[in-house]
């Protein structure tokens, strides 16, 4: 037999990874994020490789509850977020990867459609939540238009994947001091993670606990 | 620098996964799905879990060409496989995760949403394409299914995540003779791995290499 009941699943499966958080100097917040992460990858290696700006939880809440948007490299990420909570607190969720003039631009550019897509957005991220789950090259251009461009995102989740680009864009992330993130060290990420924490910090906020499993 | 060229990035991840692969006996076409999920993953520990039935790519190949649709247990992995790509050969995919007959029945019996969307699903998935990301009772019902009911998916590409009976799950998957699948053994798996295997198998029977990287 298995279990069916979705909230006993999430449960159990939380028991089950809390041992692999001890040790870690970590706030119950924080271990909050770390454990979807775990629970959405299947690995507890991720334990000691995810990074939190001390600053990046408390200023993503503040900026939910004041409707911030968040914009997105891939459209995996914004299915993947609860969009019931999400709505609760007035914002929405934008992604222009599949977008025609997207795709024209970094066609002519000879870029990623994720980085032309976060170029486009521009101005529009200032004071925003931005959450990357794939492409370097997006997170690269974040990080561009932050240091060139004064555009300021609120903060950053930033998990892209993979082994050329990933490691260092994630590197770059955590060297820059202005906006609180939440990344991974190394090539492992992805959607997946990305749409974790992101959940990890509307089930925070929201009371009504509920079925989160699917 | 970092590389922004779409090709050129794919091309460079792939020479770095090729050496991962070596000593394994795979096919030419199963090193693909393995290179994709380990370059959707950002881990290289993906190469000797992927387990692939012998007739399993020949088989969704032949199910696409003819059409056939795609079932996913949940909207990040409608979202992810490549739309324009699997699009070419007239199949649709579908998910009912977020329908309301699908809540309201999963409630009512105490299961997952995507566990009651499979067992709604019924009939309609014979001779199609199930692809599991998330819920391991979404694979359970499949399976049960099959054993049960006679229902007859052409094939299961089945990587359901977490430590709460999705290693069990995927070994069910794995014992059961009749139909062909791709699985991941242990915790690990989850939408982007789901879909770096359809995408995989889409690639190969995709021509027009395009703009895969995002």
């Amino acid at each position: 037999m298995f279990m069916t009941k979705p909230m006993e699943i999430e449960d159990r499966s939380m028991e089950i990874i809390a041992p692999h958080l001890e040790g870690l100097a970590l706030s119950d917040d924080e271990k909050k994020i770390c454990s979807r992460i775990i629970h959405a990858s299947g690995d507890v290696s991720y334990a000691p490789i995810v990074k939190i700006h001390p600053e990046a939880i408390a200023t993503i809440k503040a900026a939910l509850n004041r409707g911030a948007n968040i914009f997105t490299d891939v459209e995996m990420v914004r299915r993947g977020i609860s969009i019931r909570t999400f709505t609760k607190f007035g914002g929405e969720i934008f992604c222009k990867v599949s977008d025609v003039d997207v795709r024209e631009f970094a066609k002519r550019e000879g870029i990623t459609r994720s980085m032309a897509a976060m170029r486009i957005f521009g101005k529009r991220l200032n004071g925003e939540i931005v959450a990357i789950g794939n492409a370097p090259t997006a997170l690269f251009e974040v990080l561009r238009l932050a240091r060139e461009e004064n555009i300021k995102p609120a903060a950053i989740i930033g998990v892209p994947v993979g082994f050329v680009g990933a490691a260092q864009s994630k590197a770059e992330l955590i060297a820059q001091k202005e906006i609180p993130y939440i990344t991974v060290e190394g090539t492992k990420g992805g959607s997946s993670i990305a749409v974790a924490a992101v959940n990890a910090i509307l089930y925070m906020m929201d009371n009504s606990r509920g079925l989160n499993e699917k």
